[in-house]
């Protein structure tokens, strides 16, 4: 272990959680109690904020009285306090310039520990930034800390957010279903949830079925191939056994030729990962139901709130946050570079975890997708052993702080 | 006061809300409480499921140890317990015959007390019910007990239900306007919020403005003409002051003549009532922003979650419901009749109201938007005095019970 002296740098990146200042707050609590570590930077807007040296003394706004208090009101404020950033790096091969450019912002604010809190795109910046230092004589320990309501990041059993995000959708798909019962005529209800590629926040909409039974009726993930003809079938089906039908669907839903079911709707326009941006498969299955069925039917878009809802956090989520910052933190002052901080399940029923660094270069750009066994054969509905895997995950309710019928909020 | 012993039966009518079912809990616990009253009903789908002898009985559900817990557990369950409809009866002159089936219905289970847990419509049922029965030979005492979020009934200072959609939707307009925040391009965030021909619901998106600052930046209700020039050009205006621009809008906005800004994705079907179902208000309003400004825009409609998000439910609301329910029930045992049960709000600094019956005849049909007052001259806001008169309706955390991460929920 070597022994490594100075400032840090945080930085929060890619889109808002619940969670994610849980995560900040952890890794600020362990840092100002670390005798290695001076000052304690915090980036606005992530990197790009860090080249404008658009930095916040965060030294300065935890210290004195009440600092746990206000760790505590930071960890149940909603997206990112720092401010965040889409910014891709460049390949260090391709522009050391833009590295050299880095390393001299190191050398002027004596930054000899950087973390990076964020998901998939995040830990790519973490990645590039390990590579380009590790040949090179600036001294500096790079640490990601996890991110996302996607839960889609290889090397750790779950992510922080993930959780929080989970807790609202199951909680809102049961107030809906309750909602949707309450009249006799035929209806079907759409609800369309957040997930790109991988359906895990979709997965979580049936959580009610192993607690007290609301559950959507089918649910859809985009592991499967959708076929328009098997999902006219299903609702046909369930239709017939009784009248207010929900379904949860990924927003992205594509078909065997991965075509995206929200295609037609959506902007086409892609983000600098090349991520095409979707909505509307909600939408395009409410008027191709209404095509076909001529019942009632509308779609309900849950929105952003599935990365804000706060104000019904898990309280697990909470802790794990908090808990992966603080163990980023610590094992970076201990000697850890170059990793990412992973959330590791013990063997066994009952539900414990531990935090593990993982070499980073493993993590970046790949995706975690929903097990084969979590999906049903007909691929309308989890299984079983999905939700008994997720449950733990959302157990536990948060403490907030209310101000007049309002959650309060943390701002630097 | 004159003494009058029999049965009673309860029903629930129109859009469900997060509590209503606190009303239904007030009604239950002062009539299983009263020695005139016999057995307790519920309707199963309002007047329609008692049109069908579709029966529950209260008395026996509520019976034995628990009935508190069940009380409460009741009163925190979102949506209809009892089931809704949206059945408007005919008027008692065009269809006599209608109303002396009902009347022999009553007569079948001895049904002496009628209590209809509604909005505007189901008071018009309360109405017409009254009508008839006042000239016919059958003793009955026919009360209503006042619900719905858009708190445009009149005779009463706000509608039991009002309060918890405010919070909710304070709170997630709040966490939309943190989640906005964390990116420093210029983009435009619509919220569209549910309210037809009243702007209440959206008004109450501004309360964050008292409490802790965090408020769109516009609001617009239905009470005013409103017009797509001066909408740009507040726009225009509130992105020169900073990037991350909010707007609330009422799903019920329309221009100088009346039509629908949303009218172009409306679908044009009446219901029963002869309200058009409106939608897309806030998609046409981000279309038309990225059109003529051409920066990042995106439509969040809150829909369904805004009456049936129990989980953030207002104590205070919840109160009142409960209250405002066991008065009707208890007025009605004390010979009131032909009336709804009404909010009082004391005047003076300090919160506090009473429940009064008033005669039911003028407040069916009517609706009690805004004043003049709550709004600003531009009509692109509202005053703090709407906000200060507001704020008390929100305020409360209601203690619920969870299990295994979700809210645990009554079921008949």
């Amino acid at each position: 272990m070597q022994r490594l002296t100075g400032n840090a740098v945080i930085g929060q990146s890619g889109g808002p959680t619940a969670a994610i200042n849980a995560s900040l707050a952890g890794v600020i609590s362990a840092l100002i109690k670390s005798d290695r570590v001076g000052r304690v930077y915090g980036m606005r807007n992530g990197i790009e904020g860090f080249l404008r040296e658009d930095l916040i003394d965060i030294s300065e706004a935890f210290s004195g009285e009440c600092s746990e208090e206000k760790l505590e009101l930071l960890s149940h404020t909603p997206a990112s306090a720092l401010g965040s950033c889409r910014k891709k790096l460049p390949k260090p091969a391709d522009d050391p310039a833009f590295f050299e450019g880095l390393i001299d912002l190191f050398k002027k604010y004596d930054i000899r520990y950087f973390f990076y809190i964020g998901g998939n795109d995040s830990m790519d910046t973490v990645a590039k930034l390990t590579e380009y230092t590790k040949v090179h004589d600036y001294e500096i320990r790079v640490v990601g800390v996890p991110k996302t309501i996607d839960n889609d990041l290889c090397g750790t059993d779950h992510t922080p957010g993930f959780g929080s995000s989970a807790k609202y959708i199951a909680t809102t798909v049961q107030e809906i279903i309750r909602d949707c019962a309450v009249y006799t005529v035929p209806a079907v209800t759409i609800v369309e949830i957040m997930g790109r590629d991988a359906g895990w926040l979709t997965v979580s909409s049936g959580l009610g079925r192993i607690v007290n039974g609301f559950a959507p009726d089918m649910i859809y993930l985009p592991e499967r191939a959708f076929s328009l003809d098997s999902f006219l079938e299903d609702v046909k089906c369930a239709l017939e056994k009784h009248p207010n039908v929900v379904i949860a669907v990924s927003e992205g839903l594509r078909d065997k030729n991965g075509v995206y079911v929200g295609e037609g709707t959506q902007s086409g326009v892609a983000d600098v990962f090349g991520h095409k941006y979707l909505s509307g498969t909600g939408k395009a299955l409410e008027l191709f139901v209404k095509e076909k069925l001529g019942c009632k039917v509308r779609s309900v878009e849950l929105n952003i709130s599935q990365r804000c809802a706060a104000h019904i956090a898990s309280a697990a989520d909470i802790s794990e946050a908090f808990g992966v910052g603080a163990a980023a933190a610590r094992a970076a002052v201990d000697g850890a570079t170059g990793c990412m901080m992973a959330i590791e399940r013990a063997e066994g029923k009952d539900y414990s975890v531990s935090f593990v660094p993982k070499d980073i270069s493993g993590i970046a750009n790949a995706v975690r997708t929903v097990p084969d066994s979590f999906i049903n054969e007909e691929g309308n509905n989890v299984t079983d052993e999905a939700l008994e895997y997720l449950l733990p995950l959302i157990k536990g309710e948060i403490d907030l702080k209310w101000r007049d019928g309002l959650p309060e909020i943390f701002v630097f």
